[in-house]
């Protein structure tokens, strides 16, 4: 996962987001800030400006809020979802795909199967590039926008109780969260089957490891679970998860506990906690719409 | 085909189009008008607006006419066609889809395999929804469009002679719109082999049923016609299907009869009649592409 | 390839462009002062305009080219790349897909698997077509943007030896360029193996015919190369293929020399040669929006 660090601490974020190394403290409010505000504006600040949604694995769900965050802003956006039986399939490099769309747009938002996919695609490109997603590496944006419904639920992030339950050995999303609040003040705890714990250089020593839900409930501010990724998981044997929320646990819970989930579920979060105004999973949709809309801004809006 | 109504009748068709049974004589003539003055108009109401095109079954077709729709009145689309291969393999719930897209759109424009797909799509989204065919339900919108097209081409519905022919066992297209013309008072007469014989429970006493087409041609002043749809028969034998319109029909027919066909065709109508002035079928996708725009209109335009 | 000829001779280009047979060398002068004009501004004439990209193979860049080019005019694109999976795939004719889009867009851009499918558009529509390549026959915007690069790098084409290199004989790009470079006062070199050499249809007796990249490196204002379409061999046995330009060749090659590559590239070109100010296969693609925001501003701004 660190294998992005050397290049990318170097690499602006208003070029490239490639991985939350990239952001410090001052550079998150910033852009929350401006999250904020574009949220309620109606102003389209990107008009005339083209993106490129360039999507060599699919995912409705990221896609369509870049579509959805650009088209907001005034702008248009390329959807490329079928790079799988497109020029890729007669050979193209990426580099090539790459430096063929930077002649036709603004900005490329990539999701790419290769964890070094956003550097490559970076290192040849003249227009700036937002990672959504490589292989087994990071998606910024999400933990960016996970950090920001925090913000948005609690008021702020320091002094937070906060649990990561489910696949914290493969899932991307809890790694690039779990940096990105190790820049404040919280306390962290981490639920999982020995067979999905948190890899150990993610691990700080005032963290608490656990395997039950049923010991961090009570004391969470924050709950956030995740999908087991079946299709990361090959080789290693199935297992039982009861992993899942349910009211039992909610009744539990604190009254202002933030229940989170980067989305899809399949089962770890039962709907009939949907109506649960602690339930945030939806509304986290909406704050990632506005980080998105935010990034775009900063990154081709000429601020 | 009824298991809807209990619903839908109780829901405005303004917060979800599901089922043409939500509609009243009123109602028709008010999306009519609405047509009519958005077919010329150069306006564009709905601009910063953003829809999705969800199509979990491809129909270019009917997803291009809303694209074209949204489009015309200012605002923006955005195309989702490839669920097959998005997030709902990785095992999300349609609602869940739908509580995510409603955070990034205003409205959700919904093809569905399932018949109970648009209310549970309704149940749970804070945002309107446009049925655009439900499995071997409805298909609403084509509905309206076929009963534009009639009074477009006639200058009004009552007192006519109607004849659908087809597949009228399985075409969601001919129930929905005959029941749109139940509030008319016009002539029915439904031609099909017994194989795809219209359900009875569409039938009404004063209804005509027929086996060939040269018994209806001089009588009609409407000859709509259906494709059969050969993935709709699984289990049922093939058949010597002999009721295209040809040349020598149209001889017999009067001379404002009005030809039409929700298309694609495959054989029904030869093409040979698409010359004709009385062949209606594409004039038809025009007046659909306004009936859209007038229920988009009506539905987020803030009329 | 000239099964055309007859037909398209007769059809304006603003009608629909089909085959370079269509334009003279003031049309050319014309719609490239139009991208010259186009490049540089920031106008939006096409805006309230659509256009649908209708591919039925796919093709990323002409597609995304196409795409950015309307959006930067003002217009909007229906993006039909699925026509795979769509009505198609139920039967329904080039024709009627065609006569029901002309109703939902002003401009249909056309990538298709067979040679005379844009004449076969052209017939029955309304509103005007580009031929985004047919089959195994022409590719006309291709072929006019690779002529606007040759123009744009060396300020015209007359008195210029330009080399064509590749596969020469399935290649419709260079099949469609040369036929273009008749009409100027330059000198064709064409290299190839014997398997792939250029049909003696588009040979005139003034053209040199090599093998050996070394024997024209150094005459060469341009090199023009293309890659080796194995999709379009079927039957034909593997060869060798040493016909890659590697900086070897590069240093023998004229200062200014230009070096063209439609792309996508499977090695005929080296990736250390991109640094090198004459390799011109990127900034081709941005000539290639500029001509292609001409064709449509010519075919429906309303000039």
């Amino acid at each position: 996962m660190d294998i992005f660090t050397g290049t990318t601490v170097g690499t602006s974020w208003r070029r490239a987001v490639i991985s939350v190394d990239q952001f410090s403290r001052g550079d998150i409010n910033e852009i929350f800030d401006l999250a904020d505000r574009l949220a309620n504006g109606r102003t389209t600040p990107l008009g005339g400006k083209i993106i490129a949604n360039v999507f060599y694995e699919p995912s409705t769900r990221t896609s369509s809020s870049f579509f959805s965050a650009m088209t907001r802003l005034g702008g248009s956006v390329i959807p490329i979802n079928e790079v799988n039986y497109s020029s890729v399939t007669k050979g193209e490099s990426l580099e090539d795909t790459i430096r063929t769309l930077e002649n036709y747009c603004d900005l490329v938002v990539l999701r790419h199967f290769e964890n070094d996919a956003t550097e490559r695609a970076m290192e040849v490109s003249k227009i700036p590039i937002i990672n959504a997603g490589n292989g087994s590496g990071e998606h910024p944006t999400q933990a960016l926008l996970d950090l920001y419904t925090i913000k948005k639920e609690h008021g702020g992030v320091d002094d937070l109780t906060i649990s990561l339950m489910g696949d914290l050995k493969f899932g991307r999303t809890v790694h690039s969260l779990t940096k990105l609040l190790r820049m404040y003040d919280c306390r962290l705890q981490f639920v999982a089957p020995n067979q999905l714990a948190m890899p150990a250089e993610y691990i700080w020593p005032a963290d608490k490891i656990y395997q039950d839900l049923n010991e961090v409930i009570d004391s969470s501010d924050v709950l956030y679970v995740t999908r087991v990724q079946k299709e990361r998981m090959q080789g290693s044997e199935d297992f039982d998860f009861s992993y899942a929320v349910t009211t039992h646990h909610m009744k539990k819970a604190k009254n202002d506990m933030v229940l989170m989930h980067p989305l899809p579920r399949v089962g770890e979060i039962a709907t009939e906690l949907d109506s649960d105004p602690r339930a945030a999973y939806f509304r986290q949709m909406k704050y990632g719409l506005h980080v998105r809309m935010a990034l775009l801004y900063a990154m081709i809006g000429n601020v």
